[in-house]
């Protein structure tokens, strides 16, 4: 097999094996720490998951019964979009246009279902913060979760939260290989990352972060989600 | 630096530096062997506009005319579903909704536009084969382009095609961590890889093929983004 490390641009994703179950309280970064080798510019893909069992946003709910299931969903978002049978697509507190408001009952205890982070930006900057304080290195953190899309069937993961990483890379005004300029080239890098990480981590392989390592430098700057990502309702086109 | 290249199920994200600049007629599976030291299970991206240049899907186009410009992009859909100032978002022949049926004037000589592929599961599956028979390889190929997204800014990499790779993995009825079946885990990894290798190109790095090598043996099947990944009008909330 022939190994070509040394290609300049290179990036690897590294799934972090061995993470305990987390519960509420729990320290993130510290867990994370203790079982992933990170170096300074490393960006640390952090399931949502594990960041609401931590941050305790897991609510009692009876599997049994769709209406509690239902108002649950509806308490968690400011708007319904659409309704088919069991799924309602919704609009988030956060602005997050997604299925059943992110309310999850996999990878839970029986009898409970996860919320999405309060503030997933300030959770991503409080493990970037507990990383740097555990073991001084100086990271980026993407929170992600995954999201259906219109149009195209399946999920894919996206970043919900972020910090230390612009989310979007504006190259609008760069020329293109032909040398004019580029009009509208916003790349949406966190969500890049997402789905790269979300490659190792696998939802039956349970893994629920990962590192992606060599990223250029210059992507690492502040960034947020909420500002950069979510698009204003008024500018959408399809609500 | 601590490398953990060990670690199972890591993967590199390798971009494909030197390719000479495409033309009409040009075996791209020679271009791409040429430059890529490529080994069996790779899975090689490849962006569509170079795909579109060597299929001969470019057409002369006046940049001054906006009337030209919007009946290229009516030519290749088969339904405008918005309008928005100089944007449309159209439904296109193969199923895919995009700005502007997919029409793009980067990266093309000045008086040019590229279009979409015609099937571009059959231009990976060309690609593949082409693979095959100039290095004796046995890859995966996704073709890619970047598309933006209802609700959220920015674009990102999704599959357009693909071949020798599964789109969707269907974790249905997978026990999550709990024990518990999963409902309706379907992760469109087609378009996580398309997302992965851009972050290695670049709009400005002009680097048009990424190699993702590592991923699980088990995606490594017959896959097409046309069947897996389009959703039916009929069964979409937002058209």
């Amino acid at each position: 097999m022939t190994r070509t490390p040394q290609t300049p641009g290179t990036l690897t994703v590294i799934p972090v094996i061995g993470l305990e179950e987390i519960r509420r309280g729990d320290d993130l970064a510290r867990h994370i720490a203790r079982h992933a080798a990170l170096v300074n510019g490393d960006v640390v893909v952090v399931t949502q998951k594990i960041v609401s069992k931590a941050e305790g946003r897991v609510v009692a709910l009876d599997p049994e019964d769709p209406n509690e299931r239902e108002r649950l969903i509806e308490s968690e978002a400011v708007r319904v979009l659409r309704r088919r049978g069991r799924l309602l697509v919704t609009q988030t507190k956060h602005g997050f246009v997604c299925a059943n408001s992110g309310v999850d009952l996999s990878n839970v205890e029986q009898g409970f279902a996860a919320l999405l982070p309060e503030d997933p930006d300030r959770s991503a900057r409080r493990i970037r913060d507990g990383l740097r304080a555990a073991v001084g290195v100086e990271v980026a953190v993407v929170v992600s979760d995954t999201f259906g899309r219109a149009w195209r069937q399946g999920v894919v993961n996206v970043a919900i939260g972020c910090a230390g990483v612009r989310a979007i890379l504006d190259l609008r005004g760069t020329a293109d290989s032909f040398g004019r300029e580029l009009v509208a080239t916003e790349i949406c890098v966190a969500d890049e990352l997402a789905s790269a990480a979300e490659l190792v981590m696998g939802k039956v392989a349970h893994i629920p972060v990962a590192v992606v390592r060599g990223v250029d430098p210059e992507w690492l700057r502040t960034g947020s989600i909420s500002s950069e990502v979510v698009r204003p309702p008024a500018e959408d086109l399809f609500r």
